[in-house]
């Protein structure tokens, strides 16, 4: 038996979030990554991912692991597998890997990144890839908010229900805002993110960049450890799971357009 | 009766290109633009394209006219309409304009972009939006090449047979290929253009980037004004149709990222 571990891109509009929903029918990342496989080995692969995303959020960097017996050399895995994939699935790496990794359990950090188009028109080429506000929007005033999320919190506000974590403390490493042109490009780095908490952060910043909270209403909603009290969570087609950190990665905190090997979002924001 | 000129952004991958295909069914520009004219003033109206993209082929800065007895001001069109269109097609803005102007007629030049995918892996979320070519390209020899294109040219031989032109002669003011990072980027500029003319030129500079065809040829083929000698068409999904030039907007060649309005591209390439 062998492990590996595969880096994913994906565009998420096609799926129905990345867990296999069985019986649903609901075409999803696993399923579509667990039906290749079948495909090239002929075998019953389970995949773990390293983290849940929801239906319309993008992956540049989502990490798998699974076991096979299959002879395929690491280094030829992508290009066999991405022959078997839908376009919208790309295998980007692949590395043979410990017995004891885990693609989830042995993640100590994830990026993600949530990109608002924050201009009065809509954009048809951009649709499914940003999220359009509107509303003029304040990055000094979002950059202040972001600040209050940076350090170890217990972040049960920002939290939906429906998360089996044990525990609402996380160890948020980095929040940064940043204008690009037209678009607002919100980065984050933790060691852990509760169910939608990305997305509700960004949803409660939005409020602060549009001036209907203050910078300091980040620091009193996470203080209260109450759902509810900040923004809507922001729509799914904004987020990006950019990469997953492991032991040995080294977990740097410069902006994201200048560090990462994503092909998609060095194109973007360079 | 007005006469109202409107500036579009569209995805074409959802679109049978740009022209109504009457009794086919089959899903175009022109037809969801109607369809969304007469929901919002109760008349058929039929408009009336600078040019007619393929299926799969995009739009920064396509232009329509079209007559119409509405009372709406011009600066309400775009919000208004856009309230009637689906978000792969999108009104940037809209004025009135002289009962002469024709949007196919007037105008001046054409700016059409061409976007590759430079890389080995291809990109999940770009997958409709670059032509993905993973063999490494020599953007000077593309350049050396594209400079033969440039002047006034009989381009019979980088024409499609299907095409109305009454003469395949035309002046092309500027075409340059530039590197951005994983990208390789066309920006060509014509008085007008025939029926697959960028993708055919494309097609062949692509031939020249790897080395299988000198700069040269470029010369040879046009000087042949036969058909089928140069690299076979770039598929749609890489072409945008940039901007319409009319008489009173300045035409320059500079490049393309430097000087579009297009939040799209001046994202993109920045």
């Amino acid at each position: 038996m062998r492990f590996l571990k595969l880096v994913l891109e994906y565009d998420g509009s096609g799926f129905h979030g990345f867990q296999k929903q069985t019986g649903t029918g609901l075409r999803t990342v696993q399923e579509v990554l667990e039906n290749a496989l079948k495909n090239l080995t002929g075998e019953e692969i389970q995949v773990h991912g390293a983290g849940r995303t929801d239906a319309g959020v993008h992956a540049l960097g989502q990490v798998v692991h699974f076991a096979t017996s299959a002879s395929i050399p690491a280094s030829r895995f992508p290009a066999a597998l991405n022959g078997c994939l839908p376009p919208d699935l790309v295998v980007l790496r692949a590395e043979e890997v410990d017995p004891s990794f885990h693609a989830r359990y042995s993640a100590l950090a994830k990026k993600y990144c949530y990109v608002v188009w924050n201009q009065e028109k809509p954009s048809a080429l951009l649709r499914n890839y940003c999220f359009h506000y509107p509303v003029p929007l304040d990055a000094g005033l979002m950059s202040k908010g972001a600040a209050f999320f940076e350090g170890v919190h217990d972040f049960r506000s920002f939290s939906a229900s429906g998360s089996s974590a044990k525990t609402t403390t996380r160890h948020l490493f980095s929040f940064k805002v940043q204008r690009k042109r037209g678009f607002v490009v919100f980065t984050v780095t933790a060691d852990g993110f509760l169910y939608k908490m990305v997305r509700l952060m960004v949803g409660t910043l939005l409020e602060v960049g549009r001036g209907k909270l203050l910078p300091e209403a980040v620091r009193e909603i996470l203080e209260t450890r109450r759902r509810g009290l900040g923004g809507p969570a922001a729509p799914p087609q904004g987020l990006y799971l950019v990469r997953v950190y492991y032991p040995g990665d080294y977990i740097d905190d410069r902006d994201l357009w200048e560090i990462e090997s994503s092909p998609y979002f060095s194109l973007l924001f360079s």
